[in-house]
């Protein structure tokens, strides 16, 4: 029976769900802070399902996933991790006994998002703070692409779910094992997060922030150990370190493995270029408007500008300002910019950079051909030309993108939330941002969490 | 040369221009209105310049315009009825002297937009209200069309303008002559036109406002006699002929023609049902909204909302009622509708329901392409099945459709208006609808005029 074999794949996710939430409660155990019982009892019961759905399942035959299997199995495991990952907060009573609120902040972890219904921070025990990290740490590298890496050892191989989890049109051909990939890809995350680290440290910050924000820098996050997110370190050289290692994690990570190889020709990458091109328009557009908010001083709207518009292009949503405060022309930029999100293969959100690209490019070319109806030319991304096969999703994709904003943003209205809150909540938690404009601007918490759902259906695209 | 063809088109469009000012200036004469020397001014310009480029351009080559020279006529024609349709209101100084707000009225008009910039209609002399009429009746059914029923007389044809004008993505090929097809649509838009006067003039409106509506009503365009519109009549006969001829106005007029020639099978046709389907249900949902705001009126309230809704979906932009001051869910609807528009083949504007539905249909495709990968199925519409190629502009322009929405909202919004103005100012203009919602409310003349090329861009599509 195939779902004896999703079962039985979900055990060992739950499993290593447990092992992580071990590694959290150490930190609580010594500091000896009160949130210990209740990770002791959510890594008990998290194991134990994991456990008893692993034996269980045992019998289930080994062999390659179907498509069917594939997308079944995504659409489950952040399901269910976010279930059992909300259990340390539902445990140590964190929303007063409301377990939905648990669940949203955990699956506003796994996928990325970074919204938040936690409104006083720094009271939390600390525990409880590195696990929330841990969440979008785990989920931003796909808690997928980990299976990929264990799942061989267990007899099991996937080439589809691994296209389903590194989001972008394209998936190229790294190295002919997949697990090796999957392993480098890890490296890759692993190195840049101690970078980051260790940047953060030299910067001032102490042994608990510069991990627990590094955690949430490098899967494009955005939850902090502060209500009020970067802000609260009021430290310009941490600031520009984030902004930088946002602009990574947003990257294609293919480019990373090029450069381990040795292949320094990363300039040449198209979609870089665009996306290189797309955040310095936005930042010199945005400094310009808010450049006499600052009183004047060049350096710190630039710093404050590329902060922002790097947080959210990239889909993290930290926040050093409220930027909801701004002209009207700045936020309704960073709306724009919430739309079009990460290079192809990182781990951000929302459409991607080449899927708008080509998407321009594709209309571009429509448009040519009504006065040229003879001409059928190709597209071309870099050297490479794009049969119609590879832009017939992406034009589909875009428009259900569209479609399921509209319609979310209707749902919203319609529960009474203005216009300006409606759209940007849903751009924010489809595009896997966190915070919008207005109602859910960066000083605001979530004030529903009806529209959670859009976040976990679209994170695995 | 190809351009003096072009010229001698236009000179032919202004001859037929300055005959259209001289009918609406009987009426000034015929009450001794204050704008008589206006049209005489206007009349005597737009018929000399017509006059000149006429004899000019004689010598003309008698053949088939290329594609580029029409798209080229067909913008300049736009443009230059603008102009000159701008000279009455211009002369008569109705703005205080300026010309670009006498012509954004007259682009307002041609466009069937029918933003308008004044504040106080009822005090201008009825000749220049006439005039402000006819622009959106010529406008309608397209300057173009009416060039293909005349210029055969002059040795020109072309079928590719006719496509051009005529808009949607599948042109019918109703009668093999093109001409014939013309004329016919004028019949057909004519009839209309009267039947809707003589019902008008039965509820109760005098021999000027009944044509003056009648000819606004037709070509979706939606200049009003009174500043408060339709609103002004307080007449709720009046108010379900309105509806009425909106909504036959927005089909697909070749629907029409069937109908003549004893093909009753037009409830098959599945843009008409879309369109239908679409229509019934916005107005079921806004009713179900508005329920309340009609102390419980369910009469009333559905006699608001489907005016509102088919004023907006056909994007004419009469209004009954300031529905800016509906609930959210309400206006973020009709917001919604402004960008779907009316069917293919009729006078409206926006993306078209047509293309709305098969833009779904292809993603849907695309979707299910992701699970079952070998299927590749065809797009059918009715019975018929449609090529890729028919399928790739219609993505391609829905994109552009929206990455030019949100660019013009961008602009607006720098230039200091907010959010929600900004975009429903272009989507109502963008769709030829009008009225928007805030600072654009049905309620409000319009604050800036910057994005009326816009309108003017797009109408031709």
């Amino acid at each position: 029976m195939s779902r004896f074999r999703i079962f039985y794949l979900l055990g060992i996710m739950l499993l290593f769900l447990a092992l992580m939430m071990l590694i959290a409660s150490f930190w609580s155990l010594g500091e000896q802070g009160p949130d210990r019982m209740a990770f002791l009892k959510a890594i008990l019961l998290t194991a134990g399902v994991g456990f008893f759905l692993f034996k269980l399942f045992s019998g289930a035959t080994r062999k390659e996933l179907s498509l069917v299997e594939n997308f079944t199995l995504v659409a489950l495991a952040w399901f269910v991790a976010g279930i059992f990952g909300a259990l340390p907060f539902h445990y140590f009573g964190l929303f007063d006994g409301s377990f939905i609120d648990a669940y949203f902040e955990a699956v506003s972890g796994f996928t990325t998002t970074g919204a938040t219904l936690l409104d006083d921070i720094e009271n939390i025990p600390r525990g409880l703070l590195l696990w929330r990290a841990l969440t979008q740490w785990l989920g931003g590298m796909g808690i997928i692409v980990l299976f990929l890496a264990i799942l061989p050892r267990f007899g099991f191989r996937s080439m589809t779910m691994f296209k389903a989890e590194l989001p972008g049109p394209i998936a190229e051909r790294l190295v002919p094992r997949v697990v090796e990939t999957a392993r480098r890809l890890w490296f890759i995350y692993v190195v840049l997060n101690l970078s980051e680290i260790i940047l953060l440290i030299i910067c001032g910050l102490d042994f608990f922030d510069a991990p627990t924000h590094s955690f949430t820098t490098m899967p494009t996050g955005g939850f902090s150990t502060y209500t009020s997110s970067i802000a609260a370190f009021n430290n310009p050289a941490a600031e520009i370190v984030f902004t930088l290692f946002m602009f990574l994690a947003g990257a294609n990570f293919v480019l990373y493995f090029r450069l381990i190889r040795g292949d320094f020709s990363i300039h040449r990458n198209p979609e870089l270029c665009f996306y290189t091109a797309v955040t310095a328009l936005a930042v010199i557009l945005i400094t310009a408007d808010i450049y006499n908010l600052c009183e004047g001083e060049i350096f710190a709207a630039l710093r404050l500008a590329a902060f922002q518009v790097v947080s959210i292009i990239t889909t993290t949503g930290y926040a050093t300002t409220n930027f909801d405060a701004w002209h009207h022309f700045s936020c309704v930029l960073l709306l724009g910019l919430m739309f079009i999100g990460v290079c192809g293969g990182s781990n951000g959100g929302a459409i991607k950079q080449v899927r708008v690209m080509l998407m321009l490019k594709f209309s571009i070319r429509e448009l040519s051909n009504l006065v040229h109806p003879s001409a059928i030319s190709s597209i071309k991304l870099g050297d490479q030309n794009l049969s119609e096969e590879v832009l017939r999703p992406i034009m589909g994709f875009g428009f259900l993108y569209f479609a399921l904003t509209v319609f979310a943003t209707l749902i919203l209205n319609g529960l009474g939330l203005d216009f300006e809150t409606s759209l940007s909540a849903v751009a924010a938690t489809i595009g896997n941002v966190g915070p919008g404009l207005a109602g859910v601007g960066p000083l605001h918490t979530i004030p529903i969490r009806s529209f959670l759902p859009w976040a976990e259906l679209c994170s695995p695209l």
